[in-house]
């Protein structure tokens, strides 16, 4: 099913007085808006090692660690006992062993042994969360087991050896809603981005509508340079004048896509006419106010050179630092000002996708929400 | 008229029980005590310049920026749209671009340009506050601005030619009223700035007095050698022997004088004999605890040289940097400590002015929060 | 009367359905959770001088300074007038004179002179504090003066010339009773301190019972190789095989003792057969969520050479590092986690101690509270 998105969203509402174009969905960037029953990312697949490594998921501490078989674990970071970090332990056969006193978990979070007693008390237990591995991502169920009713997104795109794949993460002090509202507006990058992406000609609203429960935004543009970022990828030269459609797709609230879908009009007949670069922007929140940012882009062409890659990502990383600082700088000055989320909020008619972003998010807290009360 | 404040201002609560001298009016520097409808001092007037700047004030982040014309706005430094810090943009045509999505906005707050769409929507816009602009000082009115009843204080001395002027800002981690009733009691000059100001003369308290709405502190004393933070500036040897006269004087909550009024007893016939050094305590809340601070010091003699200003300015900042500490210190003592205002506060005969402050202030805060209900 | 404490402390709880050995006394480490009828350590003894010195106790800011006969001295480190820090003054004929306009108070807390008028307000004073020195050890009384029942414990031995005596100070990022805990409970030694201790034959719970109001653990080790931590000390070469007992005691709160009892079982006739090192813990809240640890370690041997005690005193100190820089991870992470307190928490058999060390701290918050209310 696809309707369309570009009818207006927010409308006046008498008893508010709030006029046609306001922001009815505060996105609710200082309070915990995180859905549980998802799948989030927990790390890039090669960040987690036979070695724990902790990490803030959802606002708990979680450690992670791989099994002598690969398999990733995830438990509760914090010993049922005296509450110590397990990821400062030791793993010895497949089990954690906590740092402080010695007590051992396996990998359904069970005690299997406390050095100085015989008995495990049955009650002795963290949690473990359910993972699934897909490419170069790790993703995690944080809410009710039971209620895991779809598998998480096929990532296996970012270790094909057909596409060319750089990554890069960021701890990013600002709630994530923040960053999924940017990155389903990329008609910013023809201000924020000046000077990075080059990218000037992003001046209209993109056609905005739903496929299914992906938020899908389309928009066509006239032949013009393609952003620096990436010629290198497609092996293109600078400046390099291409035809350019922009997809992006929001499967869920933890990851979307941006795909440049370039055509080049120069190519001679036998030449390669079509090219795509995807972006990914995976999001998870960690600490109240912060969020783990993991971002990737894949080119459709077979292994670049590591001299390309590091070019690639150093440019992709210097434009997203743009966003990064003025993302950390808002959050930061809404948690100061008394007047928090009290504050007008005026939509355009670019935001067709973001605020199709809160409407999925505010239905999906108040399904969890009302099932928990 | 004018009325002596001489007597006991403060006296037994029967019902609190609290002694003679107990301090009735807490100060409330641990809150929101700013009283709006009155000018505030938002920048030394050549710190707002054609480039935007961001200061927050009165807990709010507001940003300035000179017009072509040099006329000097102040705004929301919040965009209405994702409320992105438009300090951040570029002054284009005398208005402010967003650096997020180039959204632009006028002198007056109203949204004039939306890049992705040809209509801007009529609730598209930011405050705009009142700004008066009087020798080196621009002052803002944040309350309600039709209640504007006054120009603010006459500051034009700051840039006469006849005066030589020296000034520095501070932020200080500190509530505004510490500030204030620090410069309304020098009686501290003889202990905190023992080493700097030199001028231990300070043993017995002024005489206060209203005139008007203005607190005023008089005093006189004994010839005694001049404080060297003010010799060079006069162009007196230091350890000069003068006859002294102190005036201060509180004409709103946001700004006091200290006169140092000085007689050369050794003057000779023809000779000038009375000099002014004239000090100038600007606070402005800015976030809750912290306060930026505008100290000048004004010598009513033409232009001294740069060498005499520099050193001038570099000895009374060192004097105001105990100041600083002290103050900074007791307001995070008092944040940490459990009791926060619920402690003894004794006053002192010296306390005459100090404690006329907090009784224009609650009169303040009682008459506008008393409206706003 | 000794009782016997190896019963199990904490049953199942039919209405809260907590299965046994799950915790029932949770800590109050996110809270105010000192008991104020008690000797706690205000300092080491060697770090008050005739100069002022600040530190917070049970949240509350205090200065001490001693008198010139030696007497120490301990006041409010807020001048009752404009609540500044006393501390950053001077002393005067034993008195402490305020930094800021010079009032000067008594060892009693009463103001004898204010500079700028005649007449001391009676209502000007500040709250003097009961010490009492014993040893290398202050000890402070923060509660109720009609209160005390008791004197602080007995130090003597760390000022003894019969023992070496090394010491250090610690303040550490969380509550105390983590670090009470954490040192009635050695059975971390084996795993937390494996590289430091070596001392890994820790592996079964203490025997625990009560001595009055003392808790008491006790346990018989086989000859082992004694910790490196302690050969030194004693003129062992490392790695020493003794027999060893250890018993601990804490008589309050504020003070636990750790012996570890050594036998020579290679001793020659006529050699010296029996030894001892005594570790004292001894901690002190400070602010909200840091303690002052005061730890000790003497030898009951004569004077070491200052190289052996140099070379024990950073073997320690490396080892409580590892104690120092879990706990704090521990606190920093239950304030993180939005459960707080609200987490499982399982005792083992080696909880004995430290479940009565909750019991205690219950039973006088209760009794200090109620008598409050």
């Amino acid at each position: 099913m696809k309707d369309d998105a570009n009818e207006p969203l927010v409308k006046v509402d008498p008893s508010t007085g709030l006029q046609k174009g306001m922001q009815l969905i505060p996105n609710g960037i200082l309070e915990d808006n995180y859905p549980r029953n998802m799948w989030w990312c927990a790390a890039f697949a090669n960040e987690v090692t036979e070695k724990p490594m902790s990490r803030w998921l959802l606002e708990l501490p979680i450690v992670m660690y791989r099994m002598s078989d690969g398999t990733p674990v995830a438990l509760d970071d914090r010993c049922p006992h005296r509450w110590a970090p397990l990821s400062q332990g030791k793993i010895i056969d497949d089990q954690i062993q906590c740092p402080y006193h010695g007590m051992t978990f396996g990998k359904d979070g069970m005690c299997t042994l406390v050095p100085t007693q015989d008995n495990v008390p049955k009650n002795a237990k963290v949690n473990s969360y359910p993972l699934r591995e897909s490419g170069n991502y790790i993703w995690i169920w944080m809410g009710d087991p039971d209620a895991i009713d779809c598998e998480p997104i096929d990532m296996s795109y970012t270790t094909d050896p057909a596409w060319s794949y750089v990554n890069g993460y960021y701890e990013v002090t600002a709630n994530w809603v923040l960053i999924r509202e940017n990155v389903m507006d990329l008609t910013h990058i023809a201000y924020l981005h000046a000077d990075t992406f080059q990218q000037g000609d992003w001046d209209t609203a993109p056609h905005v509508s739903m496929d299914g429960d992906t938020i899908v935004y389309t928009q066509d543009f006239d032949p013009s340079p393609l952003s620096p970022l990436f010629c290198a990828g497609f092996g293109f030269p600078d400046g390099k004048v291409v035809k350019r459609e922009q997809e992006g797709r929001m499967p869920t609230l933890a990851v979307s896509f941006s795909d440049w879908i370039v055509h080049d009009i120069e190519a001679q007949q036998g030449d390669r006419v079509d090219y795509l670069v995807r972006g990914a922007h995976v999001v998870t929140p960690a600490k109240r106010g912060t969020t783990h940012y993991f971002w990737g882009a894949a080119f459709d062409v077979p292994s670049i050179t590591e001299e390309v890659a590091t070019k690639t990502r150093a440019s992709i990383k210097k434009a997203f630092d743009e966003d990064r600082a003025l993302l950390e700088h808002m959050q930061a000055a809404i948690e100061s000002d008394p007047r928090g989320l009290n504050y007008p909020e005026v939509n355009l008619s670019a935001d067709g996708a973001a605020v199709r972003v809160r409407q999925i998010l505010k239905r999906k807290l108040k399904a969890e929400r009302g099932a928990a009360a």
